[in-house]
């Protein structure tokens, strides 16, 4: 195997490798982002979200609790990338089913779906399983406008993804009153299984990476966080199982503004 | 000519004609906008904005003032549209050049394109000549974020429009201060040229429609409106003509939010 | 109202109107076409057909007959737009209903889906009530390979649109025999509901455009085409009517490549 | 770390890991391919290829001489897959650069970009380090038509490729005669580098995987293979390195149908 130290390309985090590095997909972590989004709370068959655990997580005690996310994003590194909006800006849906790992409460992400290649190659990294999707959430803005919700009670949201140009996921939110505890919108760590593929020949069933990891976070923020009640739908799907977790009951709802950067992660012991 | 008064479906604007109204591309009037736009003023060559100027306009004595704008925007009629923003919300780019019309000074609109079919029908029938573009511009986020700049001196924002595949524009704005007198940003009028093609043989010449209209609007409201030094490139490309108005000159930057409602509009006598 | 004539720039077909035309959405006819067509026929409600007609057809005596079509579409009209393929190469969806026009059986177009704006500018200038999807249909290739079926009898084709994220339509077609009689496949002339909407304010029911018209053709040419048995769904959908046009029977479907050029249309008498 | 063998999803080649697999992103191999090609020969500067050729790798005697491939493509596993063509159709460019791998003469592609996530997949496990785009090529069609050219001498096919709103890759190619030796057209075996970035805290620079690695394909065919000029533009972008590759000379031109099926990999020594 190349001894990656040695190669005259040192720098750069990811593909394609170009001596300047401007043409890779990811630029080099770490990662900052600033999004708005729509959460709802469901409850989903507990054997089903069971199905979805890789080695190493167990059913939590709420057995079936899950999320569903509606994010837009804007993402920079060093290079101002948040002023290349065509490349860098997308949109984001994903579940995170809540789990055990080691008597710790976790939430793991078995689907995630975004409109941006960079999103999925950085998502990959970080062992969320991205794949391509249409993704739209109603938005607010500042000037008054019947087209638009103000952050108010009674105002409503809604979002949705599609991919391959199905359907995947419906949600809405109404939202009621700002959030007082904006610790109960994120609290536990998400658990990614990272894996990448072995396509060498007879080898195909040994991946080349497959192991839990940790995300490692800073500058988390979070603004104008309203609580309501969420709905969400995930319709059955030609060659797609995320229906599989159709909500057996929806509960809360969410509307949020929040940043973050990702530093790194942490591979888990298992 | 059929009379539609006397057709089984007469409530519906426009196609597809189908028993309950819901397959149209667009509902009915009116229609209520929300939006984010960037606005760069910039002064074009005066014989390639006059060159634009349809018959009935004259060329304003700024000769070659214009502006060029990227706007985000979230649309509604009264069927709570802004809850299916897969189907409604869209993202715009279009140039207003100054001009007379009978002595008075609006603005024309000879460039126009959005990234969504029922917005394009909406603008045929206010005679915006829209076509298809992917269109992106850097938005703000209420949580801090490294990804996103604040509504604050010295913060940038940018905006891009791509057509089949190719970038015709790329704009650029620094604000500096917040906006003290809001109409400076949309004093005048905006005029366009309604047009219809007329496909009959022989006939190809002589058009359907071909008429000067104005918007007429209701609800009006500006926001968050800074300002401050605007740029913008339109780069030169295949198969296209925006690129002739590239700017001599640029001067101001704007970035603000805004609301308005289309009731209708006004044919105007030549 | 402004004549057209004396407008400075009079070779035009539609906006947006450039000084060398080159930035129009559609090139000046005559447009020619080359395509790959799967063609599904089908029985939907006679009173689901029946409610789509448009005031000056009836409905035909095989009540409910129809066909829908997925096409592979390559456009040119006197530029060499074929070698533009990323602004002119399109994907369309439509269907077809049989129809009596004054004692003449006709095919009527209610739905129509491109992924083209052009496309759509020129469809709309026929009549067809375009709007936008995307469109797929399984290709087949010149070189053998497992992922391309041959033209050759019990292979399947398969063809899908989806409009705002939503699956509207699935097809399928799976050939039996090269198609003796090709005249069976286009028998009807298409008559097409040509309309322009007015919103000047007070008139909104008033369309600007609102007749019946049909095409007039030449060059039509049809190769390899095969007939065998067909296919179709069409799934219901938030906001959509497509679906009440759901299928109570398929017919034959077929399989064919085709050219022909649209030179312009005639309007029909009421 | 995980062992893979113990998970109980144990069939499955790639994420988004779910019960009956058919959630993936990719089905497991071998994969099977059909699809049309437009090639064009060309120099770039010797400097500008040797940069991109990753340790192990040296420049060929015929320094700077490199393809550009415009591929629609169309893909199978064992699933029928090409009966979703939604999915897995999908258009692909990609440019060779020669090189020698321990004396052998080899080809090395830097850069590849695809319209599709699932091929977006299968190509970064094999090694070609693919990016989202648009591409287009101009279509022959079986029925005659103005708007298809024919496989005869004298006609012209087009290719474009757009990534983020850039255009960055233009061709042409005008075929003169059948390609009477069809293994003139990929001579040489493609190497790639596949690399998968390492995000663990303090191991940005360690990349997960970083080998080079020869594709094994079976089932290869070619069919109605024409040869004549190629042209080939690689325009500079804001932000893209491809540009470096701009050629200094073209040379021939290729338009064929090909089939194959990717069977695994070899990974090589260094």
């Amino acid at each position: 195997m190349f001894v990656f130290e040695a190669n005259p390309m040192p720098a750069q985090f990811t593909f394609p490798f170009s001596p300047k590095g401007k043409s890779a997909i990811v630029p080099s972590p770490p990662w900052s982002y600033a999004g708005d989004a729509l959460v709802v709370e469901f409850w989903a068959r507990p054997d089903a979200v069971k199905a979805l655990l890789p080695e190493g997580l167990k059913l939590d005690e709420d057995a079936g609790h899950a999320q569903a996310l509606f994010v837009d994003w804007q993402f920079t590194a060093s290079g101002d990338e948040f002023l290349d909006p065509a490349r860098y800006q997308y949109r984001e849906f994903y579940i995170l089913i809540d789990a055990i790992y080691r008597d710790k409460k976790v939430a793991f992400c078995p689907y995630i779906f975004v409109d941006n290649d960079s999103a999925m190659a950085r998502g990959w990294a970080q062992g969320f399983p991205k794949r391509l999707a249409s993704v739209f959430q109603t938005r607010t803005f500042a000037a008054p406008s019947k087209a638009s919700p103000r952050l108010a009670a009674g105002n409503r949201f809604a979002g949705s993804m599609s991919s391959n140009g199905q359907r995947l996921a419906e949600g809405r939110v109404l939202i009621e009153k700002p959030l007082e505890n904006p610790s109960s919108l994120a609290s536990r760590p998400t658990i990614n299984l990272r894996h990448f593929p072995q396509l060498a020949t007879g080898k195909h069933q040994t991946p080349a990476v497959h192991e839990l990891v940790q995300a490692q976070f800073s500058n988390y923020s979070l603004k104008d966080a309203w609580v309501g009640r969420g709905d969400l739908v995930l319709p059955e799907c030609r060659g797609e199982e995320l229906s599989d977790l159709a909500p057996l009951k929806c509960g809360l709802g969410f509307r949020a503004s929040m940043g973050l950067t990702v530093d790194g992660l942490i591979i888990l012991p298992t």
